[in-house]
């Protein structure tokens, strides 16, 4: 069997631990080699296409490892398909989404995980898998965690907040964290105390405070903090790793950081909404703010710096979207008069790459580390690595032309994702994914889209490659 | 002009952050190429020399941030040579060393580093660079610090220990410091309370306390803590980047975790030594314990743990040698009867890949960490990155194939540095560098010396590429 | 009205701030005076009756501030009445329990207040005030809480441990603690993840583990901790200070200790069964581990360091007993195969004051520490001072004379606790209270007693007088 | 012999551990008994005198622990004689001082404290003791220590700054606090790093920074705390306790705050001037900003919450003065254009016990903890307990009936210390001594002085009573 053979020349080749200047060779969906830019060797490469990176990055495609596409919630749904979700992640760079398929109270994980295998497949411009969110812990679905490892679902995620909806009390979570320390899963957590939070939130919607602005104020940092440090305790009882997902308040870093201190497997997740945005943009007038309500909430501005601080120390180590988009109109509105039933979630995976690389120039990260963030720790941390995540000799050839130098307006007019507002909306930003080759093929270039539903594939995926 | 082909088939080549099953192609002194083993691209390379690397690792030769060759000290001089050492370095796996020229009191760094230049300059087996060592903070020696940042010897030792010999009060180091922040040059600390200490010997002393172990009861671990925090707190008074050599006791680490915690630019390097001995060493009868006098001491076997904590979570960024070898006969003997009197060193320029191989084994760290701790962040911090630490293309082709099957016990009776004894006699590892290339060159291989003296070069080194 | 007036001549007088060889003069039921022994004021008194306290401490009646008398507990009730256990109490040197009304699920606060009453009233030998347990926190007892403050009942237990008995999820405790808030009352807090530790008993249950010492086991330090921070979270969150009832792990008085560096007013209790005694015990052989069942549990024995550093830190506050008592014979035997079924609780009122004393002489403590922990810092913490807890004009004259000479052992066979051994049997303790008075009356004297059930009467509590 | 009798009637006796409502009995110079108000026995008291205290506290005297009377400093002496300076204390309210005598380089501890007795002996309004301040670490120097700890001279103050002058280095602090653990002495610590301080001086100079604000900005934070530390560290070494003198940097406190969260013996000081002023007043125009120069300096604002916070805490435990007047005219001005000689000092000693009465009022304190820290605790520390600090049966009759009602300004218009200025001009407060007694003499009434030069006693002191 021969196959297609792609060559990127010229650019810079970044990864999470090198740059390089060289050519590289793609044979059918994989990398097949590297060779310095202007040497014989590259030079003597025949291909069947030729594209010129020169001036520009090559990257390793995107890993997002947070995303709800078609995500049901209070009554709706996430407005993005994963046909039109995948389709604005290769827009944005990122070539692999991690999404959640979701166990209903009463079901069993395989019946979630088929019905989120049938919303996927045949759908998605670039590759997908799936994590798992246990709604109820049951001995048969602590039984299901192991079937679904070795079908390559291997991590599982569970709510200390969403009492009634998602909620695991600690019992059940203490089950699924020793189940999880046996079979080699990881368990993720959104950690905030959703018991105290309900009493707060029936105490101010009581009080007439139902704006969107106290959606922010009743998820307090406090029970942020407060939930991340029981989850390690209770991973430490268990003997799990653990992976805390949308890390927003600098109290629930400092947990973290805490718990990494002492050589623990912890890990944390921040989102580009917690690093650019704020609770100023919860507090925006005439309803505009509830284009930001999302759990963990938006934190006063005073703590993106704890939050950059600790994207350098790695006490977080993965940048990820939790993409969960509500359109303004007809879904956020849901919540007039009643902050409680706005939609929780925000659009992000097409800006994602191109917010971080920003980062980059505003000096908050090297340039390596802007791609072990959003590229090589989301795959090794997920088991896709070394397929996904970097550049080198039979890696899948998901690579990203990406012009460091392209300045750009952030807007709804323009993005792909399918809902009528950016949460970015007017931010200029320098730096976009020009060409985006998912597993060989050129699926964006120039802000074509010339891949097609169905190119992407599921990657069923190893256990976690953590720290030891 | 062509260049001389090598190819390396078979192996896993393994950096810092990828492992990928590649050959690798090497023109003249640089590495040109990598592709996947197996591809056609790969198979149609033709070369003068085929190394076959099959069931082996390829990685990066290894990079010795802190070596002493033929320092004096203590009315003698270490006993490896820049020829016997580097050649010793070879045999290990390292193809770069950074060793320390001294400036003597009264004295200029030129005139030091010049010194230095003249015993290295034609003896080298591999590629080797300078750190200075300031034992004279003047204004004049500040302003020459400008200078060799520009001449590529980027980084300045100081000490705080050695009163009267290497050591800088407080307002030195800070000046030092200060200026360090303005020219780019990094800030590295011996850190231990050496005035404190000096109480302590003399007080050991008149207690008729001469045996080796008492040199690790004086060197207390809080004073090396506390020397540690107060380096710190003097680089943030100055604004300065600081990196702390040979950290042994636990709540030393603890001082440099929680400046890291801080986002503060603060590294920690460890040695060994410190890893794989103990003060159950320094106690062993005979005055044998003198073979393992170094400063800052051994500690008690319970530091380890922290110490290898602190390798996985990057509170310790770094494992150097400090090699610093003096013989058992007539070197180390002169502190018979008076332990402050031994010369302070220990021979391991030969044995730390291996031994951090080992500690791969022994479920210490993984194996992309190895190559992280002994290549990639020592050529990051001193500034030789790309061209050593990596396998890259563009890299310089320091390349070792390292078989991790072999199994051998280290021992003076086998080993190359010019000293009668070794720190690790009888101990058995698994894993050894089989062949090693230093730019293109192969210098040793299969236990034969290759190369010559000379063939090593300086290399000037760019500013330290540290975290932002 | 004339009252009786006695005086006890001699002594060292103690008080948490004091120690001066004083003579004290009482009139009724109350301190009226004290003069240097040997003044002529001092001479000049007159009295009814003289008390020789040569060679003895005059120190205030100690405050036992958590005592189980009649507790209904796992289908049996607590072995002490309150007429055994207040005079065994008297004998120890305590002339004030707080014990713990129980609200029952379904009922109200009143209903449980007024059982209490009815247990306590016309059977107590020293006077005696109430907390208040919660097991149902409701709208309607939110409110009761208002009303038992003015009623002199100012401090409310609730338990995060015991699911389904007396447990209270943290939406329950935060709205306890935001009415505490507001009406001055103080939440005590038995902290401990009791939803967790159930995981863990059923699996041990089910793993065959019974023995008594898996009661220790499967209530794992950590679980204290976690419990201990999210107390502390909730009550930041609803701006209320904290008391958190025994603790026992090391991480527990480092939460504590943490919380306090913050200024916050959180305090801590422990007993001295956690500061004597350790899981040693309750490994003792033939089901004798049972007698040392309570929870939280007895932990290792290095947990004994931290607990009397935090008692010399003042991050532990107070030393209360939790004296709950079942009889080896027909209670502690409920468990017999099934730990689970332990009636949890340990003898211990008449024991504190002089193994306290014992920890003075042993080094842990200061004298006038001893008095702060055991009577001062408890009466002022729950509002009875400056009636109880010390020696000055106008207090209550409940005072024990202390002979730190007499040498004696503790056992079942001689101590006036109901109940059939002692969890100090065999121990040999220097120093014993030799007469005690109770609001003036001699209640005990040389181990005589001359009290008399309904002397002690109910003591209405003002707010705690906590730090600012 | 007869004593004169005087009886303070119908106030509020306060001490650090209780407040009642009593009369209190003196006989000659001591406190013979206290008897409730309104009894007969308080009744039938006869007195020589009696004081009437209705609606006034009646508080032990103040206990200044920090004090420099005539200072030579900078080519200059304090302005306040030991006759002006413990009239004005008196005034205020305290009622015994320890101030420092002074060895000076090359010469004996012994010709230090004889030249201090002679300015102190014959002067005094009130009572007075001696701290020794160590210039001169030498073997003779550290022999004598002993003598001197048997003379009642038991706590010796080091100094981390002013090299040249008082400087010791850690060598020299290291063998002081190895010879104070084995007398029973205490170190008193002056932290702040000169060394690195004198580097930042003469750069500010050299840049034309002049003013005293630089005197602020120089003396940074973060070389008081890590002074701090290292004394801690040293003091861990020695085995000795530790007295950390004018504490003005929040990360000053936190490092002795975790030090005492170890449980170590190590106490911190602060001064008024660091609770009530700040960089502003260093800021003043016209050289005003000199009025406020002292070391360590006045912080920004922002640090008096955390010195506030240490005080209830505990994490400092005492508040002095640091008494060093100098005049604005004649004396502050020898540093107009040059901040550096602008000779170091506040006067306060008048000003601290009614300062700290209104930080009662303002809710930073409680009533209890006002007189621990300004008389029980310093009593303690250096011991004087129980003659001083408390109001006891046998204590010495240092009384102060305080009308915690009285409102006044404070002024150097009005003041009693000899200085043209005061430190807190202009400050309206409420609360002030309005009787003030020493050893049963009433030195100080209505504002007027009744006391005389030479009443005041040299006071030999016992080794601190510190934490076991």
């Amino acid at each position: 069997m021969t196959h297609e053979r792609t060559v990127v020349r010229g650019g810079l080749v970044i990864t999470a631990a090198d740059e390089s200047h060289a050519d590289v060779l793609i044979e059918g969906e994989r990398v097949v080699a590297l060779a310095a830019t202007g040497s014989d060797v590259a030079a003597g490469w025949q291909a069947d296409r030729t594209i010129d990176a020169t001036d520009c990055y090559v990257i390793p495609g995107g890993v997002d490892a947070h995303t709800h596409m078609e995500l049901p919630f209070g009554g709706t749904s996430a407005s993005d398909t994963f046909e039109t979700g995948t389709r604005a992640a290769a827009f944005g760079g990122t070539t692999t989404i991690v999404d959640f398929a979701v166990q209903s109270v009463g079901h069993s994980l395989r019946e979630g995980l088929d019905a989120w295998h049938e919303k996927a497949q045949g759908n998605c411009a670039i590759d997908y898998a799936f994590h798992m969110i246990m709604s109820d812990v049951t001995e048969h679905s602590l039984k299901e965690m192991d079937l679904l490892v070795e079908e390559g679902v291997t991590s599982f995620k569970l709510f200390m907040a969403y009492p009634g909806v998602f909620y695991s009390d600690d019992g059940r979570i203490l089950r699924a964290m020793q189940r999880s320390a046996a079979n080699g899963g990881l368990i993720m957590m959104h950690a905030e105390n959703g018991i105290a939070i309900d009493v707060l939130v029936e105490q101010a919607l009581a009080a007439g405070h139902t704006d969107p602005r106290y959606h922010g104020e009743v998820r307090r940092e406090l029970l942020e903090a407060e939930a991340t440090h029981r989850a390690i305790q209770l991973a430490r009882v268990a003997g799990a790793p653990l992976y805390v997902v949308h890390v927003s308040a600098e109290q629930a870093v400092a947990e973290i950081a805490q718990a990494r201190d002492l050589g623990l497997n912890v890990f944390g997740e921040t989102c580009p909404q917690y690093l650019f945005l704020s609770t100023d943009n919860l507090a925006e007038p005439d309803f505009e703010g509830a284009k930001y309500v999302c759990s963990t909430p938006l934190r006063p501005k005073e703590h993106q710096a704890a939050l950059w601080r600790g994207l350098r120390t790695n006490d977080l180590s993965v940048v990820s979207t939790d993409h969960c988009p509500f359109c303004f109109v007809g879904q956020k509105e849901l919540g007039r008069g009643d902050f409680s039933k706005i939609p929780n979630g925000l659009p992000g995976v097409e800006n994602r790459m191109d917010l971080l690389h920003q980062a980059v120039l505003d000096g908050h990260i090297s340039r390596r580390r802007w791609i072990e963030l959003a590229c090589a720790t989301p795959a090794r941390m997920f088991g896709l690595y070394p397929r996904k995540g970097t550049i080198a000799p039979g890696a899948d050839a998901d690579v990203v032309i990406f012009d460091p130098q392209e300045r750009y307006t952030m807007s709804a007019a323009t993005h792909h994702m399918n809902v009528d507002y950016s949460a970015y909306e007017g931010r200029e930003v320098t730096g976009r994914a020009r060409t985006v080759l998912s597993r060989g093929a050129v699926v964006v270039d120039g802000g074509e889209y010339l891949g097609h539903a169905g190119h992407g594939t599921f990657v069923p995926r190893a256990t976690s490659q953590y720290l030891l």
